[in-house]
């Protein structure tokens, strides 16, 4: 490939991050040809030339010039359409739309496969953080046991304006949004659906499995509590919107995400504002660590200008681990220690706790710490999400049962 | 490639552990079926088949059925000879010695270019730490800007146990001899040499330019004293050996490797004992930070196993940043602020300042912060590695002359 033309689906934030960072990569040897929006005529801080859009996405699907499509744009059902189509006609797609390869990932690799054509999508998890790439090529064995981190932006830059700044949190979510880091509608942030797709594409690549978003329990901090920061000051821990994959033994692996308390000495203590990092931990080099940033214009777009790169070299995922043999399986039979915190919900009621370990009561609030199964938290999620509760990962139970 | 015949040069600390790794990588496909040593009678902790072991590097070089080599052992002239003798036959080669690499990768590229031969080691530097590989295949473009980090772990190591345990210098190195973080030898390690070695390799595969070892500006950390520690302390910062490569303008980059105070707000401050830290800092992308285990026998053993898996697919570097339009020449001509700390060596007489910002006597040592150039440092580098002198880099002055 010797000159890579780009039709560019969608001119936000992401998408005009990508437009300049093309222009600077000089060796890239690439070029935005055409540019589909829904709006051409919307005010936007990069300029590109007026002859650059189009609202016809057939106009970059059907040019023979095009050699490789991008994808930025926050519909996750039109980013689908666009994707299959163009991998149908065998153009190699860059994607950045996580909820929709969280969805589809299993029919788009099994397309790219009977095709014989690549979707590469760095981007789509921790931004700038080059996740995917690694679990892929370089922790492509047997030896990965977990990989954990924090994965959203928005939800740990609340969290750290609450812990460090002792901000309360409806004044950071807002802080949060007027500085862009949060959508208007923060729900897909803050109550872990990101981090959950994220999660997802993740464990294809760490483990070769695709678990289905549905399956997998996800909890957020929306509600969260000055009593709950006021705790975890007390202990000393910080609370994180955790996002994990864990393997808990040779034949099972684990995934949920969720807030945990994470004491001083876990790398992802340190990682705050709206930074994102991840532990990759292995049964020979112990923890690897790779922190930056995960979302913005620029960091996204870097990541997305590498994957443009890679496919001068064609590069493509092999999606090697998918056929190991002895994959472990998906699991939610595994007890977690929570504590929960509570008030009129009858919390008790709901689930069933293997052990209670500590109860308080108030008159302002309730909490208890308990181990209680990921299976149960996973059924019951539903009646456990109401304004009165809020949930966190004490981690050491899990760790011990793990080590 | 079906299967992964592998024969293996050295079986010391990391040669043991590639040998447990492997058979531990059931996805691998790969085997050990000959290992060449000095003395196959030499006790070793991991136990292996009488049958596998040979001294005669001919029984594996001439062996039809061994389609990978991999060679870590410590003697940088047998190592070479051994790798280039292989390349030349066309076999791939896995190799760990920074050394060797650091002195002979301009031919060594060569040989892989001119018989399509593929040689591998990402080990060589910052051991489980994925660095070259991610410099090669993730940071492949314009926008990068520098690589940071401390590479070395025994000298580390040491400088940890003297900051934060406040233990004494000789007792800290006598530790990490005991721990086998250091060599009997550690001169390798706090003389910075080590650190070097993985900077020059490093360089090559950021920005294209081999730089000889002999030609960048390498200090250690063997004259430090307890005035220097109780420096550092007052001001705050810890002192670390940091090796770095900058782009300080689009034409120009430099590299050395020198003691620098570190202040908390870097990322690097947090990276202690026998660990290793890297940030990467690009245009578009800000900072990446990655953590991990720089050495020991299974962490640099499972790097060691991600670059044979990659071997199943082929993989080879590219070395595309050699060919770049307007790459970055190296230059040592700027302008670092440098704390040092002497007795009686002349070092004003020595070096020609360009502003001399503060200066102490005292009847136990004297010390000065000034500004001088690096084509200074280096050209005078013999007359100040003197028992009396200690010198660090202060970052600030470079970073505003950079930012």
């Amino acid at each position: 490939m010797s000159k890579i033309k780009i039709g560019l689906f969608g001119f936000g934030v992401v998408g005009q991050g990508i437009f300049e960072v093309v222009k600077k990569a000089k060796n890239a040897n690439a070029e935005i040809v055409k540019i589909c929006v829904r709006n051409p005529n919307r005010p936007r801080k990069v300029e590109a030339d007026a002859s650059l859009f189009t609202t016809d996405a057939e106009e970059i699907l059907s040019n023979p010039d095009i050699n490789l499509i991008v994808e930025v744009i926050n519909d996750a059902d039109a980013a689908y359409n666009i994707v299959r189509s163009a991998l149908l006609k065998g153009i190699a797609v860059v994607s950045g739309s996580k909820t929709m390869l969280a969805r589809h990932l299993p029919e788009l690799i099994e397309i790219q496969k009977t095709h014989h054509v690549a979707l590469l999508y760095d981007a789509s998890s921790c931004g700038s953080i080059p996740v995917i790439r690694n679990l892929e090529e370089y922790y492509d064995n047997d030896l990965l046991l977990e990989v954990k981190g924090i994965l959203n932006g928005s939800s740990n830059y609340i969290l750290s304006r609450v812990f460090d700044h002792g901000e309360d949190y409806d004044h950071a979510l807002r802080q949060a949004q007027e500085l862009g880091f949060a959508e208007s509608d923060p729900s897909f942030d803050i109550e872990g659906y990101d981090s959950l797709f994220k999660l997802v594409i993740i464990t294809v690549h760490a483990l070769g499995t695709y678990v289905a978003p549905d399956d997998i329990f996800t909890y957020g901090i929306s509600t969260i509590h000055d009593s709950d920061i006021r705790y975890a000051r007390e202990k000393g821990v910080k609370i994180k919107l955790v996002a994990q994959v864990v393997k808990v033994c040779d034949e099972h692996f684990t995934m949920f995400v969720m807030p945990e308390f994470v004491s001083p000495s876990k790398y992802i203590y340190s990682v705050d504002d709206e930074y994102n990092g991840v532990v990759i931990r292995g049964e020979c080099y112990d923890r690897q660590f790779m922190f930056g940033k995960g979302a913005g214009s620029l960091p996204t777009a870097s990541s997305i200008l590498s994957d443009i790169m890679a496919r001068k070299h064609d590069y493509r995922y092999e999606y090697k681990k998918q056929s190991y043999v002895d994959k472990p399986e998906y699991t939610t039979d595994i007890t977690l220690r929570v504590y929960i915190r509570y008030r009129e919900t009858d919390v008790r009621g709901i689930l069933s706790f293997t052990k209670i370990h500590e109860q308080y009561f108030s008159e302002e609030s309730n909490y208890l710490i308990g181990d209680v199964s990921l299976s149960e938290l996973l059924a019951k999620r539903d009646r456990l999400s109401g304004r009165d509760v809020f949930m966190a990962n004490i981690p050491m139970f899990f760790l011990d049962r793990d080590n």
